[in-house]
This record gives structure tokens, sequence and C-alpha cells, in this order.
């Protein structure tokens, strides 16, 4: 079972909501995903989350607490989509991996018989989605825990990336602990690397490097990401610095030899 | 078996402490509380370790190595209080444990058989406490350890709230990763809610409420927090850095209407 | 198995290896080292890891992966040097472990059979050391993994220490998290403790102490670390700050009585 959650390490939330799991199914394996998705920040949780859950063996449960709404009237679900299952809040956690895989099944979490006795409205993590993700590790059919959804989740708008073949229209999503700026384009869009430029930040990148070592340190580069996106990064230093960049900051791509 | 300690994660002790402890048992399963509480920060850990450890399944093992005086005539101990069991250094970090469970025994570890076969004097969480946990968690009873506690254990003044009936006076013991704040008065002291108000930092805050989206975005509430205590909390908002609040800070529950 | 990386925490980057892991070798009991050695810093983390490995039963595998080659013509390798077993980059990070113990045998990975059918250039720790050390785990024969090495590893220049019987010249390699100072100077040259004195940033100190607590809250003292060396600290304080030091600050050792 992995686990991605805006708690931080700083408190024993994290600690917690562990010992909720393991309440319930005493031998589970917990990875952590991220502990450090900026508070109530569901577009970066979403995109992270999506980015993470495929390098986990099929049949991995991907539990993500990320939940401003908490205690409110946010459904809580359960779902089966690829080869993993979530469990979350109805709060648009799960947008990009609708967008990646096929959607399967989707519950509401409903029946209580499988929360903690009493659920503080303050932490659904340790009271409601722990023990549930616990019980549908330990064997519990996705069925029991709840109906399917009624209506469909919810989503979040996420910014998509125009292709118009000889110019290609991003943005910058975020950026990772090296200062690498992660774009929202699929870097298969600009393949045939030699003929493209790239523009950020009034910056002009000349085609596609395979890693930031085949330039000199210091030197900005573009290449493919480790998760199929068009990355801007340094060798040995922080692009995201240098261009003073974060998410929403336009890319743009120009094929220069038609 | 958990482990809280004021280690930090940027150098290896945690994963040296861990070590340790599947050098022993290997089979261990552990699970971070927390690694982040201010270097040698007693109160704080004593606070955080007694919110942590009944989210966990009886029989487990909590270890806490927050030890300022490591090396010193202080004493090393292992105790079984309420469903759990302890083991750290005898310096108040029971304290709340012990105030809220039942003690059942304690025991002074002084049987050097089960330590490492060299002790460093700045470094008892691998050398001497991660060790006797492994044996612990693998059968060993606690009696093996060393002798039945001869003084009573050390034990913190942790700020007390007052209860006179009208009026509450308490005071603020720490804040969260999300900023909200964390009092000392049992939220069940304000229950009958819509008769309070609180007032912190000079503001006043009437009743409580059950969670922050029930306020709008921005606005302060009270609200009973997830171990019971009334909490001082934002709406996607930090209530510590609104109230510029930290542990000491009074606050004050009135009864408005009789 | 251990990690080792200057991935950070706030992706999921550490996250992903795991699940790479855990894709080969479903079992593996994961103990993270520490992920936050500054970014492509070998140097800290070839110290941090040789003090890290021995306090892991033998046989354990330790993977490191601070790459900042990734991608490039570096060799990745696995070893088995004392008694671990290591995977990392072909970079320096085995340096300080290949001084304390004897080196017994290294092959260079090179079966991509072990690896992810897809290797991202710039996610080995994911894509290839991840699998191989899943892999190793399970039983797979080293000299499966790939040939011995054909050229000796990749070392770094470690600072070395000079001891001239009555003086000993060493320098700062790090500070830690609670701003103890650690140097390249083995306690053991200074251990008839009473007749050195220790000059660091001007500031003399007379003799080694057992633990921090020896001396008086906010005074500096130097004492033998938990790993040997020699450690400038200060009770209740941070050394560090005090003395405004960090890697390379000069650290003196006199024999005052002969």
């Amino acid at each position: 079972m992995t686990l991605l959650t805006d708690f931080g390490r700083a408190d024993t939330y994290v600690g917690q909501l562990k010992g909720a799991v393991l309440t319930v199914c005493s031998g589970a394996q917990l990875v952590d995903l991220t502990h450090e998705i900026p508070p109530g920040d569901l577009l970066t949780a979403a995109i992270a989350w999506a980015d993470a859950v495929s390098a986990f063996p099929a049949g991995t449960i991907h539990l993500a607490v990320v939940d401003p709404g908490v205690g409110s009237s946010r459904r809580a679900i359960a779902a089966e989509i690829g080869d993993w299952r979530f469990v979350c809040p109805d709060n648009g956690l799960l947008t990009v991996i609708l967008q990646k895989w096929t959607r399967r099944r989707i519950v509401e979490l409903t029946n209580s018989q499988f929360w903690r006795p009493e659920v503080s409205p303050v932490f659904h993590g340790r009271d409601l989605f722990g023990p549930v993700a616990g019980h549908w590790a330990r064997g519990t059919d996705l069925a029991e825990f709840g109906p399917e959804l009624s209506l469909p989740p919810v989503l979040l708008s996420v910014p998509q990336p125009v292709n118009e073949g000889h110019a290609i229209r991003g943005q910058v999503l975020m950026a990772d602990h090296f200062g690498t700026l992660r774009t929202n384009i699929p870097a298969t869009w600009l393949a045939d690397d030699e003929d493209w430029t790239i523009e950020v930040a009034g910056i002009t990148i000349r085609g596609l490097v395979r890693c930031f070592s085949d330039v000199p340190p210091g030197e900005l580069c573009a290449l493919m990401g480790s998760h199929g996106d068009l990355e801007i990064t340094m060798n040995q230093g922080r692009a995201q610095d240098k261009l003073s960049a974060g998410r929403g900051m336009p890319v743009f791509g120009q094929r220069t030899k038609v």
C-alpha cells in the first residue's frame, strides 16, 4: 500500500494513519509516496499521484489524503482503475489517473462498519480512509464498502497543451527537488528532436537532449522526463531558479526546419 | 514498532537506529511517528507521543529517543502502560502517557547483555534503546532487561487548563503543519458549544464548529481536534500565522448564556 | 535493503524507486538511510553511507543513488564489500566503504534483462538500480548482473588527517542535524584525552569529554562521535552556528603535556 498526503512529517499524523491501517491489517507493507504536497493543493497531488502509481505492482492499493473538505459533504471513494486500487476523498485527486487509465469501478465509502468506531470530522485519514484501505488489503470486496458512485467523480481542471503541428503551446506544471521544470507537453510531440526550439521565460533552447549531462554544467536543456513529459532542466544546477519559473509559465515549441 | 526522535532526516541516524533493531529482530515492522521533534524538546515529544500511540494495535512497541542527557546518569527505561509497550530514556517522555493510561510496569534498562557490544555515550538510540526494543519485539520478557524502577519516572511539568464552570483558562500547546493551534483544553469542557466564546490573541471566536469547512475560507474557527482537545484553526489558511501564536499563548473560554 | 539518495521527499521519486524494487521482490524490507544528501554531493554521500551500513545485518543490500552523471557513460555497479552488498553508480559513492572494508567483488551492471523494459536516461534509480537490487534480494547471483569490473571503481578525493604525534591536523567534514561538527580525525588519535587541546575557528577546547552533558549548557566540547571520529559539539546548542563552521574548516590537535 502506498500513501500520499499533505500532512508533512513534523506531526504524527502520517504515523497515526499508518497505525489505523495496521490495526486492521497488521502485515500491510506501507510505502510513502510523499507527504509534502502543499497543503490542500489538489492539482499537484493529482499529477504527482498519477506519475507514481504505475511504478508499483498490479493490485497495489494507493491511498491519498489531501482533503481540504474533510468533514463536509464531499464523498469518500474507493476505485479500481487500470491495474491498481485507489482510496481517497472525491475531490479531484483521481483526475489525471482517470485520464491515463480506463476506469473500471468506483464506489462511495458509505458503510461505516469498516471505519473506526469514532470518526473525527477533521481526521478521516486515520478514521475512515486508513481503515477502509486496511480492510481492502485484507481481502474485503470493494462492493462491501458502499454502492457504485451515482454521480461522476469530481474532476479538476488540468491545463492542457495544444499541438498545432509545427508549434506547440503548453506550460510548466511544477518544479521538482532538483529545480527541474515539468511541463504538460508530451515529449513525443517533439520526437524528431533536432528540429525543435523550445521557448520558456524568454530563453530559447535548441533541440532535446537525452540527459542533462549531455550539456555543460550550468547550461539549460530540454529532455524527455522520466514520466514522458517535456522537462526543462540544467546540468548541475536549478532551471527553476535560473528561470524564476513556476506553475503556469508558458512553454512554446517551434519546429524550425520543415 | 514505532519510532519518535529528534534526529531529523538529513543524517543517517534514524536509519542506523532501525538497523540496530533489525540486527536483533530481522522481521520488525518499523513505522515512523516523527523524527522532527525540535532538538531536545521533551514537552513537544511527550505530547506528540501520547497523541499517536493509541492509533496502533495493542502490544505495539513504541520507541522514543529524544535524549538531551544521553551518556549522563539519566536512566533508560522500558514500560508496559495501557495496551502498549514503551522504550525511552527516563527524562519525562512518558509524562502525558502516564496521565492518560494506567501505569502497569516500568523497568530500568540495566542488563547490558541486550545492548550492542560497544555503546557510544552519544548514541544510545542505536546502541541501547534500539537493540532492547528489538529483543522485546522478538519475545524477551520485560523483566529480563532490568529491575523494576526503584524511584518514580521523571515527569515534566505540563501546563494544565483550569475549568471554573462558566470560564475556562488554558493555553496553546503547539501548532501543527497546517498552522492549527492545539490547546490544552479538553473540547468536552465546551460541549454545549453554541454557548461559548473563545478568546485567543485578542480575537473572539463564537462557538465550536464540527470541521473547518463549516466556515468560509480564511476565517478562524474553534473545533474539537482529532485528539479531543480544543483547536483554533482556519479554513484554507493558517491560524498560527494569523494570530502570531505559539506555545504558551493564553486561551479563554467563556459561557455566554447560562 | 537500505536506500540513500539525493532525491528529497517532496516528489514521489523515492516512492517510485521503492515501487520498482517491490515490483521485482514483493517482500523486500525497505529502510531509508536518508534522501536529503545535497543534490549531487558525492563526498557527503560517500561519508554518510560508510557511517551507516555497518549498523545493518550481514547480507543487507545497500542501494545508493546520487547520480549527477545519470544517462552518461558512467558505469553502474554492484559489489560485495565487507559483510554487505552494494548497488550504485560508479562515481565514487563507495570510496569510504572501500577504505574501511576489504573489497571482495564488484561487477558492472550490463545485463539489461534485470532492468525495467524501458529505461529513462534520467531515472536509473527506478529503471535500473532498483530492479537490480530487487533481483539480488530475491536470490539472483551477483555474477548474472554483469562481468567483473575491468577498470577499478571511481574514487573520490577524501580529505585525510595528518598525525605528527604531538600535533594532529584535520578538518571538518560536515555538520549534522544537531549542529555537531564531524571531523576527519580518528578520536583514538587523541585517546589519552586530558593531554590534548583542540583548536577550531580560533577557539581552543581542552581535552575530550565522554558526552556533551559533561559540560554546562551552551558550552563547546570535543568528544568521540558515534562513528569513532573526533566531533566538536555543544551541550544544548549548535557548535556549527557558534563557530560558523562547515566542510573544510581546519581542526588542530595539540598534545599539551608530553
